[in-house]
């Protein structure tokens, strides 16, 4: 506990949904927003009077060069993450990215290598899973040895619909959603994805365009023997859930199981799902940021940090090789720098 | 959403577990602890310096005059609640007091009195489970009409063990414990207890002294004509639990059963319970001081406040005279006075 | 194991619901139906032909007279139960008599005076919760001390509607209804009902007519000091459930929660609640049917036997007596004579 | 309902534990167990005692001969399993085998071919899950399309330890034990395996032998164009548990999640999870051999049949060829001959 804060000023790029939700939590944590950024002129300047008449600015860049901004959080579109982030380790200003840390391989590389020449780590990516309290509640378990040494990881992750209309190809499915997945493996497991052993396919949803595999089923091997199962779902109709069992050899743990109020209504007994990812992992976006926010103010390193963005991306890379392939696909294994270290 | 907070000052009177825990989710919040009072001075030094240096005093009226605090958590032993409640009222500082406001009806009624007489809300009262995610929305469900109308409300409340040791009488376990049950029923019910039809108790744990009374039993009717079942439990063995089922006309919902990660181990299949309330509670405690200091900035009223601990406690009362006479008590219906209305 | 079996040769007495399905547990038991009565000769034919083509007659007793039938099944109505159950006293023939024992506790115990003359049990109540696998795995688990020594039970009996239109009187709510749960008290505590405490009840249901109680909460103690609550519940709208908690200073038990295949779907995850009792108590119904089987066969004395029925309705006397004054009612201590020792 | 059982007439062969159990519940069924046969003639004699004195045979195929014998029940080793099918074929007896129906693909070949040429369906397989009322009821939804078109199967399939010691091969994992979760995917979906993606296996028992792939993971393709996974796992620790989830486009469908008695003991709060297969699927034991007592005396035609068993041994074997290889393995099509329509 400290007494006493030092208000932290923060810089928002991307008045959308995840900005406006990553605002508000900042505010709740008691730093300030005071720049606010968006090509829509009128979205920066919606979001900057929500938060008590922050600056605005068109360009992300702009705002990040902005003296009085200490901190930036990212929330863009996807393909323009890595530059602003590259710009705030440019400027060697802590920053918040939302995921993925970048879309290709080639830029998340560039953010580690610039990142590493800073010598620390002003990085932290938006895996907002490694913030709930049950994901975390299950890790602990694990570690604590309470059903053994883990051997089987399976995850299922499901959409009610594609939330965003049709996803536009089969890789920006894995690259945008499965590296969630992906992401909470590495995390859960303490290990790398190995080797890909089959990615398939198939078309749920028929309004999404004729080859969109809005089903998709990874088998994976992990470094250290554990295998992995992914159920990535797009369009499971019934609402949104996203849980992971951890089998190991005396036993097995799950997290994410629909729970809460239970009612007995119509014939039925049972609980509610959410209807989508801001409803279930309200809690998580606003641990994340407070996490977030405590570490600027301890000097602690943010995490998850650059090196965890760039592996679940080559991880992702790799199964859309996989699922276009057919066939298997093994991954060279990679060491983080030590800058990475726990 | 507002942009920049101005930094609440904060004084905390009683140092123990909960008034250092209300300490610790004022900072998470971005509040300032500016004082903390203790008739122990180590106790009071200790949560001064984990809040940053704080002043410290042996009297907790002393604080209270303090100029410098502006508002006031009071968390010291249940007697002296009324005490320094009347004191805040008197410098007319919020006071955001723990559970029971008073420990007799005088004393709860002069608060009430005084508050009238300043003419508006300063008092919280510390009836966290208002603030539990899951009573909420099990509140919000059976205001929706999703179970029709309620005519049962069953609560459930349960210690692993007595927890500070043997209590002093069985109305003490009333006036402690069973509170939390009866604000619980007025909260969710909107109504009032009408009649006590009947609290029958039984010794469980035969450490606590001959004739308490661990385990009650009582059985309630509410205004507006719905029924209640409260179980007091405080020697159920394997944990603390607390949750409610509302029975309407069309279903029912039930709030509190235990959730979390799922665990196979052994031979068994399910999730723990947890040992206490601060481990069952942590979110709600901190949700209600979040509350206390967002309506303070915002210039609302405090919520839960005076009325309804001054009414849980009559009710509490009741029940304490039903199981020593052993039949049943019919209680006056009093309207709150307007500064109460919702 | 028995090898080879003396086929039973059993009358049913009611060719309603519940003689249907005895006599179909029956045959699906290896027993034949040789006999059928019923008030209404079409009903008794049509039950008679799918039996294989039994005998009918329009009276249950001559029936019992019939000496090709070595067996009895009562299931007409519950008035008539008391007179079929001593005519095959007389006969001296088994009987499987469906609840209630008889309908006046002075009939119930001329039952017990006459087959106290035989000196052998003949008669078996149709308790069939006795026989639902949970509830017995809960039973075995309460006496394997699993939940330390009982301090509570709390049993609940809702059904969606009131089954066959509104009931004649409150009285008639007990003696049809929470007999099923006074017995199971009876059968899980392993002791009487000594002292009801409170009945209280409310009107749900307003199409069931004005005064009629279909919601009836009763508070019990118990011989041995353990505490019963039972919620009665005529009108829970959303279907058929039945449960009982054993809470003891241990831990708690539970049998009878909803269960099954879980569906996730619109929004919901849960299961499926029966719509009443045939549905729920389906294997129980047969289990019973099927151990009465047995039992004939093997010579061991039937179960739940006469004086479960008379206590079980003893008990429904003093609840529907104290629910009509609103006070507490004692009930007289009773031993049962050795015949009926487990 | 039939009113008068003919006395239906059976031999065993096979005096172990699934003969007895058999045995058990042909008793309970109303049969007559006439004759045992066993290669250890002490284990026949014992068996045969217990059925009330039936004959004994130290060669199952004279058992077959024997005129008394009307039908009779298979469960004597694996490997000879197809034997005595065969000579029942050839007898013209109705015949209940345990799974697998042979241990080769010829062997189910040949039972198929001489059951055609029988003209009438003599055989039914031991696919016990088929008669589990929580997996029908879960086809039942599946069917009345409560979850839209099924897109994703998934089964897991666990046991505490490898039951029999260690499996003699990776090949017989699958064939003795995967193999119902192959019939399994087959009944539920309605379709046949299409293609073997990927079975990849790890071992997690050390003592079972070094290359023994105690954990094996499935990823399937369906006729029809749905996904399947399975989980088979022979050493999970903590139990035995087996279940599915069906994924169909507007929600899923699960059966099999361990459920009972709920119990609150020492911090947690869950359900048992049973041992080992005979209690988990000991009703369903009873039903199949239930419905194949029933389906003799009303001559319909026994299921699942012997097509069944074929279909289900070629998908085993197309899948330890995958596991062997690391490759994907695609059937060929094959329609069962009409004698198999449902």
């Amino acid at each position: 506990m400290k007494g006493r804060w030092a208000e932290l000023r923060v810089g928002v790029v991307g008045a959308g949904g995840m900005g406006s939700r990553h605002a508000r939590n900042l505010l709740g944590r008691g730093a300030a927003v005071v720049a606010v950024a968006d090509s829509d002129p009128e979205r920066a300047r919606s979001l900057a009077e929500a938060c008590g008449g922050a600056r605005t600015y068109e360009d992300g860049a702009e705002l990040v060069r902005d003296p009085d901004v200490e901190a930036v959080v990212v929330a863009s579109p996807d393909p323009t993450h890595a530059r602003y982030v590259l710009a705030c380790l440019q400027a060697e200003k802590p920053v918040f990215c939302e995921k993925p840390l970048a879309t290709t391989v080639q830029d998340a590389e560039e953010v580690v290598r610039r990142e590493l020449a800073c010598g620390r780590r002003l990085v932290q990516v938006g895996f907002q899973r490694r913030y709930d309290p049950e994901f975390r509640a299950l890790r602990r378990a694990v570690e604590e040895g309470l059903v053994g040494r883990p051997v089987l990881f399976r995850a299922w992750h499901r959409n009610a619909r594609a939330a965003h209309g049709p996803p536009g190809s089969n890789e920006a499915v894995i690259v945008n959603s499965a590296i969630h997945d992906l992401d909470e493996l590495r995390w859960l497991a303490g290990a790398e994805v190995e080797v890909v052993h089959a990615v398939v396919g198939r078309s749920v949803d028929p309004s999404l365009g004729e080859g969109i595999l809005d089903l998709q089923v990874m088998q994976l091997g992990l470094t250290g023997g554990a295998l992995a199962l992914v159920e990535l779902n797009l369009s499971a109709g019934y609402g949104y859930e996203v849980g992971v069992e951890v089998v190991g050899d005396q036993g097995s743990l799950s997290a994410g199981l629909p729970s809460g109020v239970v009612a007995r209504r119509e014939g039925r007994c049972g609980v509610s799902v959410p209807g989508d990812w801001l409803a279930r992992f309200e809690d998580a976006y606003a641990a994340e940021v407070a996490s977030w926010v405590d570490t600027l103010r301890s000097g602690g390193p943010p995490w998850p940090h650059a090196w965890d963005g760039y592996a679940a991306l080559v991880a992702a890379r790799a199964c859309a090789h996989a699922l276009r392939t057919g066939g298997a696909v093994r991954l060279t294994a990679e060491n983080p720098p030590p800058l990475y270290a726990a």
